[in-house]
């Protein structure tokens, strides 16, 4: 029997966690928790997807906006193996007692602090830690992103110092009260908050990070600077990249000259909401000096972290005690990039 | 008798030129040449700046369009003693002998490349070695502004790396057929074209520069990340950063969170276009861990690099052969602010 999966909070992230567990053999979408009478949750029913009403207001008000309604909080939890809450901020924090009293062993997003799980998840750094554990942390898009860069990375020669610029989108497409419109906003009075969360993961990097948000709704984009502890060869880091899952390399040389290209080309691939779940890293941005390796990568960040959620389903319910086959099989069933593939479209061979 | 400058090329930096040409004791504006009859011209001759036609047909064009043209370009270069050419990339370049033929000494800027004068100038680092050249190329926005951060960051102590991530706009604000929209665009192929840029004027500076143009028209935002030789104390970064001319530090403590807020300012301070002509560090962004320090700024692309087109004239004309008095000079004249002072509207005091 596969395993029954809930979703906790219906928007940008558990919309498309919802997708990804479905897509899986091993594992099924048990239903969405939700408060709002939505379009969106619309879109739910129609897949099919039992839809549960966080509190009796809301189920008052989905039922009056003529969406049906399977239960309470409660029934929802019952019908669950285990919660995946991407709830907006402060509201994940008030739904953890009821996972509890429940038994119901949950997964918070990265948007919540690690002190909360105590574990912060990512799949290729500690995905055995994992395995059984009752409440899990999957790191945020950035913080996703970094942690698969890092470990792809050190398998070509150990890191002494990482430092990284996050040029971060303004806000997702659809937060249209946000900004900065035109502006850049720098993240000031110290240093951006995404070194010292890759290093909830990976303790014993040393990096650092500043940030600035920008104008745009598109993806993040990442100037990475490494400092290896010996000279290194460039094709190695290409190697490294290329056999690692979930990064793609692409080529700013065959056209794909800014994060919109690269993001145009997962829609013309018919990716689900034009989704792009892998690191895609400019081929051409990566430049090394004897010990100093620069490159440039995008995030999407509405994506990015969709298979590190399903994998930490994977090992808590130790569905798969092993990393490798456990990626394998997300990434198989979502229709990602494969490692080591040559990717025409992506400027490939 | 005053110094007579001819401006060349009436669009972004040539206007602001010529205004702060004018508003020196030691020169004055000998005109302006262009090629159209546009409405900016107009506000030309609204200034009583005396207009030269670049060609015959824009002669036509001009006095068609109801504008006075008081010469041809030979007429313009005999009212002048020197010529700051800022005409678009490729104009430039069939500007020069004109300037050879008339023996009248010139400077370019930015956009053109080193080798076209041999002599890269940015006040801070070699004003002395401009005086009596007769051809000068300042540096861009960009550019210029990493010389004075370098300049005075080296007081503090020796550099022995810098490494700087340039968050570019995507277009001045009229460039209206220019992007990108939404998108981050990086530099691919190599490191951008900044660091090796600084190195025209400062040879023996160790640095390098990624770059990513986004969908902003207010100004360039740089994050900077130096080793330093020995560990080095934040406080004498903040003391030689206030004390250098054509720096200020801002803060986003009091509110100046982006660089909107920083340049709004400026308007509200009733700058001319609502310029900055200096470098605003944001002071809660810098950051110091033993040798290595970070820090971000906003660079004013429309207007940071016109104080040294004034110090480049004065040079060039030998008429101040000690750089702290020239540049002091063009500041005052400028209504810049000045080294030390302690502006409440930007956080300090």
């Amino acid at each position: 029997m596969s395993a029954r999966v809930l979703v906790v909070g219906y928007g940008v992230v558990g919309k498309r966690v919802a997708d990804a567990i479905q897509a899986q053999s091993d594992m099924r979408l048990a239903g969405i928790v939700d408060v709002v009478p939505s379009a969106l949750v619309g879109i739910a029913l129609e897949r099919r997807y039992p839809v549960f009403a966080a509190t009796a207001e809301a189920a008052e008000k989905m039922t009056k906006g003529g969406l049906r309604v399977e239960g309470d909080f409660d029934a929802a939890l019952r019908a669950a193996d285990l919660v995946v809450d991407t709830s907006p901020e402060g509201v994940t924090a008030k739904n953890l007692p009821a996972y509890e009293r429940a038994k119901k062993p949950f997964i918070i997003n990265g948007g919540e602090k690690h002190s909360v799980t105590g574990f912060s998840f990512s799949s290729f750094a500690n995905y055995t830690r994992a395995l059984g554990k009752t409440g899990t942390r999957v790191v945020s898009c950035n913080t996703t992103s970094l942690c698969r860069m890092m470990i792809a990375l050190r398998t070509v020669g150990a890191i002494d110092d990482a430092f990284v610029s996050v040029v971060r989108r303004g806000a997702d497409p659809v937060r249209t009260s946000s900004g900065p419109i035109n502006a850049i906003e720098p993240v000031l009075g110290g240093f951006s908050h995404h070194a010292p969360d890759v290093n909830t993961v990976i303790p014993e990097l040393k990096i650092a990070s500043l940030a600035v948000k920008v104008s745009s709704t598109l993806s993040h984009v990442h100037m990475l600077r490494l400092q290896f502890h010996k000279a290194i060869d460039r094709d190695a880091i290409v190697e490294a990249l290329n056999a690692t899952p979930r990064i793609v390399l692409v080529s700013g040389a065959k056209g794909l000259v800014s994060n919109a290209h690269v993001l145009e080309l997962h829609r013309d691939r018919l990716r689900p909401r034009g989704d792009m779940w892998e690191v895609g890293v400019w081929e051409d941005s990566i430049l090394v000096d004897d010990r100093t390796a620069v490159l440039t990568y995008c995030v999407h960040m509405e994506a990015v972290a969709v298979p590190e959620n399903v994998d930490a389903v994977r090992a808590m319910l130790r569905l798969d005690a092993d990393p490798a086959t456990a990626i394998a099989a997300t990434d198989k069933a979502l229709g990602m990039f494969q490692p080591n593939a040559n990717y025409r479209s992506l400027g490939h061979g």
